[in-house]
């Protein structure tokens, strides 16, 4: 029994931040898991995954439909490039973007992906509500336009 | 004095939830007012916009700067076809399909858009903290795949 909590302790502390959240996210994605995929997003029946150019994905059903067809041709090999934050009481949205790469008939093909993933604190620890991403421009310098850049 | 305290309430009545917020960003995009679309920002230099197809945009600079080039054509005539909700303590994700119509050359024409809007609950009020929009299907029925619809 004290192995079955402290079990559940670990799990308590994996679940302890949005950021943790946000790097299982991508490790499943990289390792094709898609029981840890699911595992990340909040018991809610209106979580929501929008994949670039697709439609909206609402429900654990349907997020797990189009993981498991993306899983099909294994794990993705994707890697942060740069996370923004705006955190709110018990809520984290994060402004990512992701270097996507694939090697096709034409050789190593670079795509980048532009990610607005939310986080929300429940009762079983920080969960994802949202992953909504579209394609991003060619260049990683240039796909986010700062107040800066804009100003200066 | 009196009315001045009425005023400052009757503010504060509009910002009292992420309902209202959101009407008022939709009002502000079909009146291409861009005083009252830029003041239901939250007041954090990493608040971001995503228009369809487009880069992402942080801050209020690069924001207003959009919503101007947007507006300089005149209202956008936008109506909420769905709207579904994620409520958290403090912070609400909507999942929104948009109605969006134009006349162009080729006469009346109907797009659909995707959007994801987060609303934090700031010392200001609700304030919307992201829009993050994509282009949606052509048929408004299938924009969102459900749970339901996969299960039965």
């Amino acid at each position: 029994m004290a192995d079955s909590r402290s079990h559940k302790g670990a799990q308590a502390v994996l679940m302890s931040t949005a950021d943790e959240i946000e790097t299982a996210f991508y490790e499943a994605l990289q390792q094709a898991d898609i029981e840890k995929m699911m595992a990340l997003w909040a018991d809610d029946e209106d979580v929501a995954c929008v994949h670039p150019g697709g439609p909206r994905l609402i429900g654990h059903v349907a997020i797990r439909a189009a993981f498991e067809a993306v899983f099909a041709n294994g794990g993705v090999h994707v890697t942060l490039v740069q996370v923004r934050r705006v955190e709110g009481s018990g809520c984290e949205v994060h402004h990512v973007l992701e270097k996507v790469q694939a090697v096709t008939g034409d050789g190593l093909r670079t795509a980048y992906v532009l990610a607005s993933n939310v986080y929300q604190r429940t009762s079983q620890g920080w969960r994802m509500v949202l992953h909504h991403a579209s394609p991003g421009q060619q260049d990683e310098m240039q796909d986010m336009i700062e107040s800066s850049s804009v100003l200066h």
